[in-house]
């Protein structure tokens, strides 16, 4: 991957995002029996611009050919050796409250190749759908012995950055943040640690003020267009 | 508005997502006691680079002094009028399976001001938190009645579409959709409808997904620089 890639690269949560939906495409169209695509085509397929498809291949050092397009093969594995595709993708959640049961419990998460394989909460609990649910104290063991890099946070907002660097301090290294804290690490990391966490978040409540807002533009005021 | 905006400005989500994180702050100042504010101020409260919130702020027309900033008070009527603000945001759930149930019962979005007023479900419920549950041949008379623009969907995947369909029909207009189907409405709707819907996307497995992309690549491929 280095021998191919720019060093100075800018790689972006939108570019990995729109890369696995590539990558789905292209074993779709694999599994038809097509062995090259040109961009158009994976930007039809994916509602994507042919420009923009091509762009985030340069990226990886992969370049079509004008006439004869890009070899399916040879995406699948470049993308995925990026990506570090795996069979089933294991995670952890602190917090089982409502959010946290619910997600526990998901058949949508397991279809999605989501394997959530424990609960950690204050207090001991029985396990849901076979998933054991621990206390806290038990969070680092479990992470090392597993190998868990990521985890989910669905804990009330006040108890946010405590459980944030718990997680971290156990090896968690991606977060799933479901509270309404802004959390940051890495160059804004409260406690300076080295570690280079990626935290996404989920704000339901944000979300749902974004749509009263862009509702009320698209209402009241149809010349601002909205993309 | 329209006298001080540029008709062809374009608006994005993140833009709106922006100016509602600068009212906050807004009034936070205001209530301070402070009546001025720098671009710089307000972007270093919001983790913002000050271009962008200069940026931000010329599409609203609203342009700052260089020696004495801009007014909050101003800002504050600007924003307010773009966004359209309320003391309270309602919506309506279709879906009460696990994630509908912990939406109706959080008391976070209680406190951020969303009032989720009714839920909807193919059999009959009890109430929860005293919000009623009605099957879904009750949703057109409820929207109307209570004048609900926001809803969220919570069904299975296999329902999506259906209830989407259903919900715009009845009058919904912005559309919180949990589930994983892509739903287009607008230019891209299936049906050719002339509302022009928003649909914003909460995709649990497609986050976690690309956390483990994320946390992969920062680990494996260091050079390549993520934002």
């Amino acid at each position: 991957m280095k021998d191919s890639t720019n060093n100075n690269t800018l790689l972006t949560k939108n570019i990995i995002t729109r890369l696995a939906k590539y990558l789905r495409i292209l074993k779709s169209l694999k599994s038809i029996g097509l062995i090259k695509v040109f961009s158009s085509n994976l930007g039809d397929a994916a509602g994507i611009a042919p420009t923009v498809v091509r762009k985030d291949f340069s990226i990886l050092g992969i370049n079509g050919n004008k006439k004869g397009g890009y070899i399916i093969d040879n995406l699948i594995k470049q993308i995925e050796g990026l990506l570090g595709i795996e069979d089933e993708y294991k995670a952890i959640i602190v917090g089982c409250g409502r959010i946290g049961k619910a997600l526990i419990e998901s058949e949508e998460l397991k279809r999605e190749h989501i394997h959530i394989i424990a609960g950690f909460d204050l207090t001991p609990s029985e396990p849901l759908n076979n998933v054991p649910i621990y206390t806290t104290d038990k969070m680092e063991e479990i992470v090392k012995k597993e190998n868990i890099k990521i985890g989910i946070i669905s804990v009330p907002n006040h108890a946010a950055i405590k459980v944030f660097e718990h997680m971290r301090e156990a090896g968690i290294r991606g977060f799933l943040n479901f509270t309404s804290v802004d959390i940051k690490c890495g160059d804004k990391c409260p406690v300076g640690c080295e570690h280079k966490c990626v935290i996404n978040q989920v704000n339901i409540g944000l979300e749902l003020e974004n749509l009263f807002h862009l509702v009320h533009i698209t209402e009241k005021h149809p010349d601002l267009l909205i993309e």
